[in-house]
């Protein structure tokens, strides 16, 4: 009994010892002590699976005073969110704009890690249809972990997390900020195919109290964006050198017959946005601002930058940014 | 019909550009082409849960010939893989130390990523008991997704995964290195206290054609483990230096009763290893040289590393490294 008492203590001691940690920490935290006000951190700007060595998976970090959303959060994201001097157990909620796996490959890692830090605030989780049952599956396996813990008597972890599913026209009000979302066309099917949508991807537009911030997720065209970024002073966008991939395409496979190609580039033109359509997206919207992430391919030199700004500036006369990771806005 | 033959047609095309660029990225890969032997990269450094934010969390990968295996995968593995310069389709192998979710945190996003870059061959994941629900629930969680895919007909994803779980002194034949594992006290309860153990946590030795290389994961003092390692030419070693962590708990929580220090401090002693320890470990396992990784606290500076490397040779008189991510041994 008495080293029963004895490791209940121990586990409590650690627990609170979390807790603390998270206090200090959070109040030794630029962010969280001068109330800077609001910002919207590219923790990742890589687009697609593949990735790049030089930029991480797709996540976003809002930041409301003290609150931190994360907007999407692939692989990588704890550790972002650490470069960006926040950290995990400081988020409050988790926006997923799609159930694509460099969208959410992090989002383990923020349940895992929250228990280990014992954080004892509710993450909130929103997002498309499916959201449930991936998170759901998620706990399931972590399980046999989260019973083990650090293997001590009275110590299991808890998860402390709930989902809401959101869908076009969803509004979700939060403490300075309210977040609409809209169903953007990452998911469009070819005409006339007939087949039943599988899966449904938003964009987010966070209205807070001194700005407005568009997402587009990734998106092809679509009008239901451009409706929800308008008059936005801010708008982040996906965009897709098309041209660019696909004579990286032809250049790897020199054989591929054409047909494969046109596959291939309608896909990518029904559901990304060229340079030009970032820019259109954006004067329609009316926004004063795009932010452009989600690179693909990797935008690595300044001329670079300069051709990409010049391509969304043919239709667009606002500010053009190129985001890199932990670019803040 | 005739657009649904487009379609299957244009998802085959996408399933074959993506295995093109895997082969043609494997061919460029100086890894892949150059077969310069075998290497242990330590991809992820730090150690714990809080992270930091100049060392990504737990992750290996060693290199046998063409084949990659991780040894570990926390949050942000996939991305530290790329840039070593290896992808994750070339990883045939996932030895899991223990389910602490430092050290799994990354396996969503290897599963996930997997599935959107087509890989076809077969990732075997090892680890212990635990390991399969673990899979399982992670697997189940992903179906919304993997059925969806990119939106096209005939695309569903596969996961192309099957898990093998190892306990004490469990031996894994593979193409040029034999793996075996041991049981480590990282899970080791308090003397007496009658509790059944929730976990186990495995320390791993891989036996190359031209060298032996002893992994401990997370462990305390362990006979089990110096016996493993015996002889082995290269050490991988945790370590956290007690001391130091105590006094930054004692420093930021000045008003922590002493008993609670005591609880936490006698964690740490019984499931990590102080900087002394794992020169008593490799100078007992008579190994030629040791790696330190999972640094608790940062050592960031050059007098620290001396310090460390000091500490540990009063006990051994091999070679002593505190690695880096990316280093490669």
């Amino acid at each position: 009994m008495k080293t029963t008492r004895h490791l209940t203590l121990l586990a409590c001691s650690l627990m609170l010892f979390a807790c603390q940690q998270i206090t200090a920490d959070s109040a030794s935290s630029p962010v969280a002590s001068a109330r800077p006000g609001n910002a919207f951190i590219t923790l990742g700007t890589a687009g697609g699976p593949e990735g790049e060595a030089s930029r991480s998976q797709p996540a976003n970090a809002l930041l409301v005073g003290d609150d931190v959303y994360l907007v999407d959060a692939g692989d990588g994201a704890v550790g972002q969110l650490k470069k960006a001097g926040l950290r995990l157990p400081q988020v409050k909620g988790l926006f997923i704009s799609h159930n694509h796996f460099d969208h959410t490959g992090g989002v383990l890692a923020i349940l895992g890690l929250r228990m280990q830090l014992h954080a004892y605030n509710t993450l909130t989780i929103y997002g498309p249809p499916g959201t449930k049952a991936f998170i759901e599956g998620l706990l399931a396996g972590m399980e046999p972990a989260r019973k083990a813990a650090y293997g001590m008597p009275g110590q299991e972890w808890k998860a402390n997390v709930e989902v809401k599913e959101l869908t076009h026209g969803s509004v979700v009000e939060l403490n300075g900020v309210k977040v609409t979302a809209a169903e953007n066309s990452h998911f469009k099917i070819p005409e006339n195919s007939n087949l039943e949508e599988k899966a449904k991807s938003l964009a987010f537009r966070f209205d807070l109290e001194d700005r407005s911030i568009a997402f587009t997720g990734d998106t092809g065209p679509s009008d239901a964006v451009a409706k929800l970024a308008r008059g936005a002073d801010l708008l982040i966008s996906e965009m897709m050198d098309i041209p660019a991939v696909m004579e990286s395409i032809r250049k790897v496979n020199p054989n591929m017959p054409q047909r494969q190609l046109d596959g291939i580039e309608w896909h990518f033109r029904a559901h990304h946005l060229l340079p030009s359509q970032v820019g259109e997206l954006a004067a329609n919207a009316g926004v004063n601002k795009v932010v452009v992430t989600h690179m693909v391919p990797d935008i690595s030199t300044e001329a670079m930058v300069k051709h990409y700004q010049s391509e969304i500036g043919k239709l667009f006369d606002g500010e053009i940014v190129i985001a890199n990771d932990l670019d803040r806005f």
